[in-house]
């Protein structure tokens, strides 16, 4: 909830016919600080000369054409500004575009050199101008002026900028009985038993946040799909929800279960090459249509962890995935066809699994098809290197699926600013076209000229008054959305806007929390899997560690398959002495990692089975390097606490004691992560805890007992 | 989220030196309006004189002792001042009581003929004193002055009070990962991973919330218990919590899983007479206590719907309750143990088994034990008659149950005040004692002269900002915490006093929304459960209608289990015909129903199996009553969308507006559970619709469709 700021003035009455003044206090009620505005808080801009300065200049806003979407760019702006400049109203007249106007000219230019989405914004003391194509351009000038405005001082600025990825999506996991699949930030966002007539006002917060970043596409429920989605009960739900994103330019699409045609339909099979299920899908993308005309598509986890898909027929992933484009024939929208599959092999590699069945199919999808492969190739693990079918299907266009909700990133527990890590990965040269080939343009479409291209993040929305419980989660959603319309852009900046947006504008606070942002991935890594351990966490629940997970419904869902600690020493082998994914990449990129000698320690223990006693170029040998880097990371979450704990008068209140809490469980839960893997370890390895460090308090069975806490009915 | 009321004058310099007056606007900021102060609102009091003459006569607080609670109170007492009167200070003064002293006195006094938690407030323009034994009371006198100024004007007026019932307690159904069993409005507010370091402020809201009707009780966790919560490390979380509620008189229970010593303790067996098991429970008591010294105790599920329990070991619940009574030698504490047993036999009656089971056990209990009876026979039906258990037990107390949350009542989608339906239950003679014995009697032991007597209900709370989902769910905690302080209140003034409270002081709007809230109930069971249907939802989900429903884990989770709707007629015959049910009551009590030609036809079907053609005292025949009460329901309805919108003007438009979009819902559905019903048992009574109603408009399969959407996976 959003409150105006108010300047209040408290007079007393010294008898009842004469006021007499006593005193005059300012008291500005912003923004709710318990983050519920996200970077849309728009608190008054402290400086009064600026902000004398900024409302000088912008007296007025004008808009050259009425569409809808141009009067909600306008009604933006003035929000924004009533936020950020005080009480100060602001008409709006139809005036032509010229200096000297001392207001803002939002104006339709057709002949502008920018894509449908692209803005131009130039602003001097004298006057503004927001110019772009589409109105859909005019809002997203509208939102980027008002940032702009929060990092800059009143003084003339142009911005010309456009989308570089054309699909800008969040993937939600939200079921439709209101829980979410690794939500941590309590229930659905989705109220589907109060569509589609009551319309939950955070629908349109959510939507306004969105289209700041240029958000532009939603999968509203989890990939493990109910078919529910495709009835008609809820597709009027999901018109309704439609028409309240449709304005901010945010189109929708619908994770489909594969198996619909037989549980929806009632027909006796679900095969994508029998004709009576390509006309049921036909049938059901044209009632589609006539709820959602610019429905986006559909996304299709397939013959993935037990979810039907073409295989179950004989058939392959081309055959589901052309069939539903086929449906899609004379609409817009596309289809998405995730690339997570692996199959449960004691012997075999995990990390090879989707290469291996998606290769052979490069070029064989309907144009209306990308594929969406996760960051990496194991699942969202803390750290990856990139996936090896990054560059490797230059004929089918590929989509970018970040995680944004921590799954194996301490959920809301844990502060880790992933910004960084999707930027490692985007910044991934594939060598697919010599050097320069980075992910970035893989998956904008520039490397290999597709005309599709697609950023997706697993959201970590949720119910909670702040949407992502950790407060710092937000910061994760706005990363995602910067780096979706701009794969090349730099992770600390956008961590110092998130902060100038949403926490505080002084100097000393950005500055420490966006220092504290950019170095929270690397401790968490260092007190979870360090050197390159990856896939040790509780089992099912994902909270905490447990790398002594021997058995499971499969063999690549324990933690032993990928640590493989002996007594000759520990880590994958996955050169050609083993499983030889390492094969898979380019031979540049092969060549940052295939010699542990030279491999970054980042990924070591990902590529290579070395001895406990392997001496590193750290000087150390792996044990001790792995042992000190769990004891860095937890003294660095006690940093992080102290750290934080300085700019306390900086912050708002309830956001400050909020994280000075979860820091304290952050600190609690990197010394268990620290305890249970040093001791762990320390079995296999029969080493000592290094000189300096002191061992742990208590015993590996102790410490197993705490995740078993998790497994109790 | 609170914002204080907020007096504002403008006043503009007309040059530097010289304040010229311009105008004064008074701005009244008053609670944010979307529901999520509860009853705690204190927006302004409208009228000005009694705002003045209230000011004038409440000019500071005192109190004559400085315990944290007498603090508190105190505290509260100028929140709700400050809400109500505008933003005038009051100070705190030790002062002696007296008239003409125009303040505030909270005053301890042991020689009151009170409980020690009973207050006695006198009001006059010159003075007012709140006095009470302990400091407890006076708390509870505060939130009761603050009640009264609200519902009064400010005339000198005197409340002397104490509850009837000595544990006043919500249930709540949460489970471990965040989920509500049966919850419908958000995830749980417990945030278990966050605990105990951060600590969501809408703890100590809900501890107000509930300390303002008087509740002293939270059973934190869903009686299909984890034994997690019995861990060290949850028990340091529920500290915390305790710490918390503490300030407000709330006492903090666990529901407990019987297999604890088992899955905890690594015992062989969890048998209540093993010494093992009882050493295992005494000593986890006793650690319990480390962490809460005013633990209060035990809510256990047993041996019901799958729990474990001492049937588990050849032992009764009197050998499983007297064990962990045992445990709680020497502390406060008591066992609550509850009655909710039935097993799956298709040719017996559910209604009977409690009774079976328990009444055999009266007088068998350990005096710390109370047994917990559900309001009726079968699961919180919209409308049962009262349990058979009340006035059975002489020798037990017993505490009720009643279910807040509404799983069988609309869920989150449907209005429906449940006040009307409490008192109906709580006002039912048992005749145990002879006439007068009512239902309340039993449960505030003043009928069997019990030391514990307590009154249960199942929480409707969730994370949604306005807590419970449905804006009017906010009037069933209401109502339940009322009639849990005092189980003979009227439900028609605690309607009123919610309404004036929450939502509206405006005479019209009270008028119409009480007259609404009483009508609810009826409602809605005319258009789902009418002339005493019941249990036809449907399956698991338990929404909407499945009266065909046949099949299912056991015979009596089915349907037609409890309609038995055939050729021959409808009902479920519980007089010495076939079940005999009726027989476990007084015969005093029996002579209500016995007979069909004189049984309340809101309890027809509860016990009689009819003809359809069975002519009823109103002139109709069995059949065209039914449809007719379908069809009445559903217009009723409509009714309520219209007075909704009569009072739109006088209402928070956030809550208008939410209510709205749920009464078009409420409208749709009601025609579902209609259709539904009227259609399927048309199929037995081969009967037209009566004459002057319009037969629905589809057919039967394509109702059951829509059912069947909430099965789709």
């Amino acid at each position: 909830m959003e409150i105006q700021a108010v300047t209040m003035i408290l007079i007393k009455t010294m008898n009842k016919s004469l006021l007499s003044f006593v005193g005059i206090f300012f008291v500005f009620l912003v923004t709710a600080q318990d983050g519920s505005s996200l970077w849309l808080g728009y608190s008054i801009l402290e400086n009064e000369t600026e902000r004398a300065a900024y409302a000088e200049s912008l007296q007025f806003i004008s808009f050259s054409d009425s569409t809808e979407r141009m009067q909600l760019a306008s009604k933006e702006l003035q929000k924004g500004l009533q936020g950020l400049l005080g009480n100060s109203p602001h008409e709006k007249k139809k005036l032509p575009n010229q200096k000297g106007m001392y207001g803002v000219q939002l104006q339709l230019d057709e002949d502008l050199t920018l894509s449908k989405e692209g803005f131009e914004i130039e602003y001097t003391p004298q006057g503004t101008t927001i110019k772009a194509k589409k109105d859909l351009g005019i809002l997203y000038g509208v939102y980027a002026f008002l940032r702009e405005m929060q990092l800059r001082k009143p003084e003339p600025f142009t911005v010309v900028d456009q989308p570089k990825v054309k699909i800008r999506m969040l993937n939600h996991w939200d079921n439709a009985n209101g829980t979410v699949e690794r939500g941590y930030a309590g229930s659905s966002i989705w109220k589907w038993f109060e569509l589609p007539y009551r319309l939950d006002p955070r629908y349109e917060d959510y939507a306004r946040a969105n289209a700041a970043l240029g958000i532009n596409g939603v999968t509203l429920n989890n990939v493990n799909a109910s078919s529910r989605f495709l009835t008609s009960e809820y597709l009027e739900k999901i018109k309704a929800l439609a028409d309240v994103f449709r304005p901010y330019g945010i189109q929708i699409y619908i994770s489909v279960n594969f198996r619909s045609p037989k549980t929806l339909g009632g027909l006796a099979t679900s095969d994508p090459l029998d004709p009576a299920v390509r006309k049921w899908w036909k049938d059901k993308t044209r009632e589609i249509h006539q709820y959602i005309p610019d429905f986006g598509g559909f996304l299709v986890k397939a013959n993935s962890e037990g979810e039907p898909g073409p295989q179950d027929y004989g058939r392959t992933h081309k055959d589901g995935a052309n069939m539903l484009a086929d449906a899609l024939q004379g609409y817009e929208g596309i289809v998405i066809w995730r690339a997570f599959v692996y199959k449960a092999d004691p012997n075999g590699d995990r990390f090879k699994e989707a290469y291996k069945q998606f290769k052979p199919l490069d070029g064989t999808f309907d144009p209306k098809v990308i594929v969406q492969v996760k960051n990496g190739p194991i699942d969202f693990m803390p750290r990856e290197p990139f996936h090896p079918l990054f560059g490797a299907l230059p004929n089918t266009p590929l989509a970018m699926e970040f995680q944004i909700t921590q799954e194996y990133l301490g959920q809301a527990t844990h502060w880790v600013y992933l910004g960084g890590m999707y930027q490692e990965c985007l910044r991934s040269d594939t060598y697919a076209k010599g050097p320069g080939s980075s992910v970035a343009k893989v998956i904008d479409g520039s490397l290999f000229e597709h005309e599709i291209s697609l950023m997706a993040g697993v959201a970590n929305t949720g119910s909670d008054a702040n949407w992502t419980g950790h407060p710092m989660g937000q910061s994760n959603w706005y990363a995602f959305g910067r780096l979706a319309w701009n794969p090349e852009m730099d992770a600390a900046t956008i961590a110092k806007e998130w902060v100038v947006q949403s926490l505080s504008r002084k100097e000393e606070a950005v500055s420490t929390l966006t220092d504290l942002m950019m170095s929270s991935h690397a401790t968490y890594v260092k007190y979870t899997y360090p050197l390159g351990l990856h896939h040790m966490m509780g089992e099912g629940h994902h909270y905490g560690p447990q790398p002594w997970l021997d058995k499971s419904g499969r063999p690549d869902w324990t933690s032993v398959y990928y640590h493989r600690a002996s007594a000759s020493g520990i880590g994958f082998d996955r050169t050609g002495n083993y499983s030889d994914a390492l094969d898979l990449y380019h031979p540049e990129v092969q060549e940052n990692w295939k010699d542990p000698q030279s491999c970054s320690l980042d990924y070591l223990l990902w590529f290579h089975h070395l001895p406990w006693d392997f001496k590193l170029n750290t000087g150390n040998t792996l044990w001790d390097e792995l042992i000190t880097r769990y004891y860095e990371g937890v003294a660095e979450v006690e940093q992080m606490s102290t750290r934080w704990e300085s700019v306390q008068a900086q912050i708002p209140s309830p956001i400050y004691e909020n994280i000075r809490g979860r820091l304290k469980i952050q600190a609690k839960e990197a010394l268990w992560w620290r305890d249970a893997c040093t001791l762990y370890f320390k079995e296999f390895s029969q080493l000592p805890i290094p000189e300096g460090l002191t061992p742990p308090s208590r015993t590996l069975e102790e410490v197993k007992k705490l995740e078993a806490i998790y497994h109790l009915r």
